[in-house]
């Protein structure tokens, strides 16, 4: 049961001028599913990715770094699901490229033209031979049918959508996500492809697609795991005719930035919502740090303790777990005195213990919500972090302790 | 249900000279229960200690550093359990010195030379009028009762004990914990007291209470969060009759090191067979790393993830998982084609990849077992790191999230 979230419409999800969406079923793991997405990129466009750190990145993850520096222009992704080709060695990344080859043949590209994303089964060979196969398949799709092409585990579709107008022309910011948490042998991959038909520079797609992703879908936590896999890309198109964004001073940056910040973070939002067994969705607030740094840590300290998780799922005002959250989260020389907690508008800590006029009653009540923001005020600077998650239930422990049997 | 874990044995568990143990019942919490030890130290004793670095620490551990850096000999512990005194403020730190006090009185020492402990309810006030007026009733014991004293969530009482002889004198090392999780409103603080009649002196009693807590109770995780009156202390009373110790460079610093850490690991695993809903005992190796600090990141980056922590609970021999954490521990420059996973002595993974040779029926015998050991070499230096852990299974969220209910 995802939290408050809803399946995209796809009447709210308005296409992108230079971008055409193509989906196929070609039998990866479940027959009849849709699972292949090709994204079709017009001449023009400009493409910039972030990717996940982890060691054993997987090697379509690989590729797509690759081919981004390689100085050609992208013209094609190509997303399968159901195998991640993850942990598959030089024998993952001749079968990628063989994925890469038939997409760039089919249009008359080169190689290294066309983006490999995967998401599924790891340690398994990508079956490249049914991908290939079923590319003559492919049939054109709006955003809500690619929402659906790329998800796994996940149990509702993730699409979003923002116009904006930029110097009297109207812009178009649209994408798609999925994930949920890291499901083995579905593990569950962060994938996200926002387009706009703005027309950015390259270095300044680079810039933005790295601001963006720092505060939408790297300030998520369902379970503190990161895939092999995880992925997010963005797409400017420039066929909207609206001015050309070549530097972060120009007022068409900051709308766009947040445009693209509006989509992302809904996307990333959707993801926690539909967190393994997430019946809560938590906003983690920290305020008057000395950086975003260690903002960031005591958000992340709070958001990724199984005892604050349990406590959230057992709608328990738990203080002593989230003072104890934030008193281990690293800050070395914090002054818990001059630290403020408050759950929603509920002042429930300070000075360095429980708020002398805080009643249970009052955290209970906010507890009880499926929505809840904790706030934490350091009192030490101005620098703030804000990071999202869901609680912890018996049913994250049923998903990924019976996802085999 | 702790996992392979026996109720100490009074019968093996000798005294150790100069060390007197009192317990008493003062319905802190629950009526009739052992709540207070008092730990009696002859003159001619040092004591030596690590605490929890949580910013949140509590009244008492403030007053243990205190008290250890005043320069007066320690004579008394006093250790309560039913409440922490943990985020108390001012008022909390002048109750725990009422506490002291009237142990000195008692014993017409001064209030300096009494350290105080406190586990168990946090933000509440400690009851400091229960434990003073308890302490006419206290009683001698031994170390079982003793450590049946300082219980709270824990099913079952941890204590150990060794016996080495330095130079033909015989020495004695006996010492208890307590902790399971850390569970509000009792707070499962881990408290390890640790006593020898071998004689230190204080810098090399200080040297080695770090270098053991190192190797044993900072080397263990249930949940990942640290709690905030976690202490470790050690004492020797000097009563052995064998050679003083003032030198990490004689033999007897390291044969009593060696009994020491046999002690402290034996109780610090304790803690972990007896964490909440445990169902296995995993020990989690890494070798081969360039220094010991990344490699304990390996380590804990398996023996925290929610996801390797349900596979080991689900019996799963979920390669994926264990492949990503090591992937996300944060060793920037990790080579994942020279690294070798084992599970028990069955290689799982190498070159980057799953072992062509290995079949899931061995990894599954494994993974059937009770105890399991993980290990990693790195395959990139000569350090080492090895870190203790426990599995996550409905019983952790049942405990956490109905606790209050």
């Amino acid at each position: 049961m995802a939290v408050n979230l809803n399946p995209p419409q796809a009447g709210q999800l308005p296409a992108v001028a230079g971008v055409e969406l193509l989906v196929a079923e070609a039998g990866i793991k479940t027959p009849g599913r849709k699972d292949v997405l090709v994204v079709k990129l017009d001449k023009g466009n400009t493409v910039a990715g972030v990717f996940t750190r982890n060691r054993f990145c997987a090697a379509p993850v690989q590729l797509c770094q690759e081919h981004l520096a390689a100085g050609v222009q992208i013209r094609a992704l190509v997303v399968n699901t159901g195998n991640a080709n993850a942990g598959t060695g030089f024998d993952g990344r001749a079968r990628a490229l063989s994925v890469c080859r038939a997409v760039a043949e089919r249009d008359q590209l080169q190689t290294e033209q066309v983006l490999p994303f995967s998401t599924g089964v790891i340690l398994e060979p990508l079956p490249a031979d049914k991908i290939v196969a079923a590319l003559p398949a492919l049939r054109q799709a709006d955003w809500a049918e690619a929402a659906e092409a790329i998800m796994t585990t996940d149990t509702l579709a993730k699409a979003a959508s923002r116009r904006l107008d930029i110097g009297g022309k109207a812009v178009t910011v649209t994408g798609i996500a999925k994930g949920s948490g890291m499901i083995h042998p579905n593990m569950a991959t962060m994938l996200g492809f926002v387009a706009t038909d703005a027309a950015v520079t390259r270095p300044m797609l680079n810039q933005l697609v790295r601001e963006v992703a720092d505060q939408s879908f790297n300030s998520i936590t369902v379970d503190g795991d990161t895939s092999t896999n995880d992925s997010f890309i963005l797409i400017s198109t420039g066929q909207s005719g609206a001015e050309l964004i070549d530097s972060a001073e120009q007022p068409a940056y900051q709308q766009l930035k947040q445009a693209l910040l509006e989509v992302a973070i809904e996307l990333a939002q959707a993801i926690v919502r539909d967190g393994e067994g997430a019946t809560k969705f938590i906003t983690v607030d920290v305020n008057g740090g000395r950086s975003v740094a260690e903002c960031k840590d005591v958000a992340y300290a709070i958001a990724r303790s199984p005892l604050v998780k349990t406590a959230f799922f057992a709608s328990d005002p738990n203080l002593g777990r989230l003072l104890a959250a934030i008193g281990y989260a690293g800050v070395a020389d914090l002054d818990v005195d001059r630290l403020s907690l408050y759950l929603d508008d509920v002042l429930v800590a300070c000075e360095g213990g429980r708020n002398p006029a805080y009643k249970e009653a009052q955290g209970q009540a906010v507890m009880n919500q499926s929505e809840i923001t904790v706030r934490v005020e350091l009192g030490r600077g101005s620098a703030s972090a804000r990071v999202w998650t869901c609680d912890f239930s018996y049913e994250y422990v049923r998903i990924n302790a019976d996802y085999r049997s």
